[in-house]
């Protein structure tokens, strides 16, 4: 059994707001994440719903500021929210921007040097977490879903269209919907990927339904007002790729709402609505 | 009019919560603050609910955490998160301690120096504030209330009771109820109210209740995983001097709860339930 180290606990709407360790064999290196496991679970297992956070994030992030544990508490849901990157991995390059490297993971694995060795989220999130919470934790892996915001709803959407069956239900936050066409994933995806863009397509959202991929409906939230909506995040594509493909989509604009956590609290009822409606059906 | 810095903005719950920055002429120095404005606001001016918060914290703090918003917007509330001491004082001994200083002003006015001068929470709160707020938002002022955790706990009590009439709703999360009586207390005072005792007893909830002042009906919810409990809060203190008063107290013991913020929005709801009663009244 591998084990675990409890960083954290803390009693929260009669559940429990959990911060945890492992060494990860994906990773290479000691992985954190938090676990909100709601007061339902002392009954049995119960659904999860991992929650994928922004650049610059960690696994405390959507913890402390989304407000979602008040919901996932009413309806029964245990919310795990991992880290965005591995860290101190020793690659003095992952520490000069905010916007690759240490807390820019992209949820994916990569294949170039100096970041293949650590930079493998992908596998650690759909290979190696899960089991770690199935050994210490109530959960049903066979009921999941995946949220995500900015770079974590680009992480949602590309892993649950990537993993067809493996989530019931998929919602995101102002994602970065067409990565290969912004310039946060051409710095992401160059750095992690390399040069050959047909790698590229593999983690981009809309490509990936473009190319036939498909998930549960979609619940996307978008605030108009958002500082990266224009150069960063595409709502637009995503819309147009779901509609030309059959890929249902909800997808609410917004007016007045920016792109931080006082959008995303303002929403997160509604989000956590539309995971327990498919993962206690 | 006294002009207002707004360093932030963000729409939340319908409303908007925005970060702000005056020059203080009590504190002598730029202070900031928090508003949440409900959407209610619209209509006409709203009740204000001053949110307090403790050692460490500032004007973010509560506004981040919390998650207070959403019911400050279904009960048309305005709340303030006034930053818990000056800043940039020069003074260097104020950054020697985390309990004592800079981020702990326990919303008294200072009377020893070197603290005297910038160190005037009380005046800043009671005097200046007010009226800053009536120029720049849509506030009540005739009806407010006053909630705070820990230091701010502390401040909502004593406020309450030092200047009747002015709150009409008094709650507090883990307040430090006989600070005379404790370590954080004593460093407190001693530091900013100098070796005479009598001074301190004006500040003390405990010791204004039994001299007599009194408050409109207090909430108080105190975790019993409160690392501070012991040492620090002295709840039983409180109970025991309302009782002997006929000061009207709820106090709810909560087993398992800890002193942090996943405490605070788990009760949070209740707590501005009840101002709500009192100032839609």
């Amino acid at each position: 059994m591998a084990g675990i180290k409890t960083l954290e606990t803390h009693r929260c709407f009669g559940g429990v707001q959990g911060f945890h360790e492992h060494d990860s064999a994906q990773i290479g290196l000691p992985m954190r994440f938090g676990v909100f496991v709601p007061p339902q679970a002392e009954q049995g297992p119960r659904p999860v719903l991992f929650c994928l956070a922004g650049l610059t994030c960690n696994e405390q992030t959507f913890a402390i500021k989304a407000g979602a544990q008040q919901h996932a508490a009413a309806h029964g849901l245990i919310l795990v929210t991992p880290d965005t990157s591995p860290r101190a991995t020793g690659v003095a390059e992952a520490d000069a921007h905010w916007d690759f490297g240490h807390g820019a993971g992209f949820y994916l694995d990569a294949t170039q040097p100096p970041y293949a060795k650590h930079w493998r989220m992908e596998s650690w999130l759909m290979g190696e977490l899960p089991g770690v919470l199935a050994e210490h934790f109530p959960v049903r892996n066979d009921r999941v879903g995946v949220l995500g915001h900015s770079m974590g709803g680009h992480g949602a959407l590309t892993l649950a269209l990537r993993h067809p069956g493996r989530f019931q239900s998929v919602s995101a936050f102002a994602p970065i919907c067409a990565p290969t066409e912004v310039p946060w994933g051409h710095k992401a995806f160059g750095g992690y990927l390399g040069d050959d863009r047909a790698t590229w397509a593999r983690h981009d959202a809309v490509k990936l339904i473009e190319a036939g991929a498909r998930a549960p409906s979609l619940l996307v939230d978008q605030g108009l007002d958002d500082n990266f909506l224009a150069q960063q995040l595409a709502p637009d594509r995503l819309e147009a790729a779901c509609t030309a493909a059959g890929q249902p989509l909800t997808l609410r604009r917004h007016a007045g709402y920016d792109h931080g956590y006082f959008f995303i609290q303002s929403f997160v009822a509604e989000h956590i609505a539309h995971h327990a409606r498919a993962l206690n059906a």
